[in-house]
């Protein structure tokens, strides 16, 4: 990182390695994928489209929390079998939510991230069970935690056992209705001044619309974050779950090169593949 | 502006003239200067530094808007003269608050740029009042408004005669308290989808925290904003007013050196003395 | 009020007079009336309606704040007539809201207390003129205030030699949609601890829907608060504002009888016309 | 109910039958106890104590949520025997928070009714494993949920098999600061228009401070709700969690007397024990 920003707020975060590849540490990661996972064709297209744009881990839903309970929930155990052929494809390495502590059994071999979603940063239940998990845990701000709260619910992570915490600000819920949430950018600053571990951001779920996407990724690179992670469809318009806010692959490949810029003004750069 | 990032939320605004200077159009603007203005020697020590660092207009509270009674509600018309004399220093244009309809004449023979505070976003009375008024008005979104109420509020000045209406986002009030509002930088994208006014933005307040002020004000630059509105003094720690919040002398400059890196890679730059 | 309740967050408040009647000190008073002053027909019927249900006050929009510039925008002086007519035949004291320093010498003729609406709670320049009247000033909650914050807008009035001041909770904005604002009954109890100034409540604007108005009426008598002010209109569905909240004469008039009935059981009672 | 409130946003709810007792139907309902069970004397005098005022369920953390790892979690498995024992000897049915979908199994022989916390509200593997459960679930919404979201988490129990959900107004988290949550009762006639499924008012966790509680515990009653949950410790400034927001003996037998009155004030009146 740039000498001179380390002067003001910002701060290279510790780096948690996984396989050959980390968040944290001197460069930049995009984890991008799908909202869900809903074929094996639609996840193999993104994920060697994201790949090929520059992005070094997957995202895609297997078990989603949703509101209602008629909404798409997620192909499940289904989709095991399509994770473990497209990470062999592509060599990337996957991030999955998991909603349950009894889930983290069954998810162990597919997945190498665990990610705890917004509606689970509180189920301290499922985070000391996390904590005895090998795998590095992407933990999610609740809807309306205070940062000190996120802060508070990584170290039910750390005191089991795992030491590999990554943040990740995702909006808050606000007064405001133009955008899904309120993309909190402060968090970057804020939460790499009071821990090392890296720091995330989502400006999928953040803007919630995916014209608002493209500025919020570079916004976050500026404002010092350790990576994105971004909704990408190969048809946002026939996505299961959440399509508006999915960039397209070309509008994502756009992404990425903007963000290659931004990164080397800053003296970072994206993470070698 | 980088011609790939026009398809992605990014949009030039209507170039606002102030004199030599503008707010909008093609090149990034920054207002500087001190919360409040506090003495001759402060003023002109804080303009030819934001000068130097490359700002183009000054800012600085003449009549304060103060929670508390006790609090320093600014020097009042006394600061009329420092700000006659600093301006013909400089050669920069003011941008200053008015609190009241019946500051606007006063004000008027010594204010390039008349700024309407959060508090007074619904100030309807006073908006009406600035319709009338030749010069641009640098409009700050409310506590708490709907950025859809901050596009109906500059409707207020516009149908009043003056079509100079620059917004500017300063942070909302939500439930967090790590930091003094929350940054919405979103609303950058979001203002300019709906509008083509220019769009500038506020980290002093957005954050009240100087520490977090140069990660917010190159972001806001990576989100595409027209401007930024930065409060700066000599020494912070002295300041009569939101000195936390401030940059020093030396803060400023680098952040400056940052901004220019960061506008170059997206094919912008500052604006030219 | 009950011996028992002034143990439990329940106190009586200053006596504030208003000619003949008062708010605050041992009995509850009802501010009724439209939103705005759309007639002299329309307010005379509404005045006559809710002072046979047991209100002491008038309340009627002159001056309205819209956030449209092409709402209906009030009356304005067209009004005062019709104000003067409908006090002199039901001789009940007039409440109504002030939105410029300007409008108070011509207001203060046909008003009996200025009203400062909630997006004025901080116009200082407001507050400080009306510190010069020598009539009771009904200031609301601002959308996103704080509490403490509206304890130090009353400030601005009392140093400026106006010890008169009544508190009205409003409703907040928060994230939720379902009603228009979030009535935060809390805020009587809390404000009277730490003022002796009487503190009305709004539920028509605290909800928005005159659905929910009658059980917030009650609610709000039975947290101990020393009045409401209630939007009523002969015809809600024809209003030319804020309709929806409106309850119409005979739904006002059952509230006022189940209101009875709380205040009784508190051991307080409907002030007397 | 009182016939004429029937037409003003007041409704009786569905009857959810828990034992000789119910949550429901035409009577008021009170839980108390406190916070967490801390030992048996502790809660043994506290549930004869809350019997004795009036209330008919007995609530009591075993399993407690609670931000900081280093905060006291409950006493766990240890409490059964607790429970088990006062239970017994006041007759009373017992409300406790399940945090896990798998203490379910060894919670379910000493409790009555399942809650869900603020915090797992969107837990939805927890809620559909409680939707296999013959017992009423309490749901508590979420800190920054929407009223509808909270209707739509009790799909997820009922579609899972079990129609015995009831809801609880907890507060909201707001920007306010003055309380520790907001308390929104405006959610009192807005589920029950929605829903014919009893609302309790939780006015402990909803103020935090106990100052306030017996305000609020009247005004909810006043608002519509079918009960109320009440934290009531023999000693709260010695309690091991939220002792600020907990009434005293006194105190509750206090607000409960008043309650009373209110409640004949609307023609209703608490749960015959």
């Amino acid at each position: 990182m740039n000498q001179l920003l380390e002067n003001h707020g910002y701060r290279e975060s510790k780096k948690i390695s996984v396989g050959a590849h980390a968040i944290g540490g001197s460069s930049f990661t995009v984890v991008a994928g799908p909202c869900s996972i809903e074929s094996l064709e639609q996840f193999k297209q993104t994920a060697q489209a994201v790949k090929d744009a520059g992005a070094t881990f997957l995202r895609g839903g297997i078990f989603k929390m949703r509101t209602y309970v008629d909404s798409f929930q997620g192909l499940g155990v289904e989709a095991f079998d399509i994770v473990k052929e497209v990470c062999r494809i592509t060599g990337m390495p996957m991030v999955a939510e998991v909603t349950d502590p009894r889930q983290i059994e069954v998810m162990d071999p597919f997945v190498d991230v665990f990610q705890v979603g917004a509606r689970n940063m509180h189920n301290y239940e499922l985070l000391k069970e996390l904590g005895k998990s090998k795998k590095p845990i992407l933990l999610k701000r609740g809807l309306s935690a205070y940062l000190d709260e996120l802060l508070a619910s990584a170290e039910y992570v750390i005191r089991a056992g795992n030491e590999d915490v990554i943040f990740c600000e995702r909006g808050i819920r606000s007064f405001e209705r133009a955008t899904r949430n309120t993309l909190d950018l402060s968090a970057v600053p804020y939460l790499k001044s009071k821990s090392s571990l890296p720091v995330l951001v989502d400006p999928s779920h953040g803007t919630g619309q995916s014209a608002w996407v493209v500025p919020m990724c570079l916004a976050a690179a500026a404002a010092g974050a350790d990576g994105l992670l971004v909704e990408v469809h190969p048809d946002p318009t026939a996505a299961l779950s959440d399509g508006q806010q999915a960039l397209d692959l070309a509008a994502f490949s756009n992404m990425m090169n903007a963000l290659r810029r931004i990164l080397a003004a800053m003296d970072r750069s994206l993470q070698v593949q």
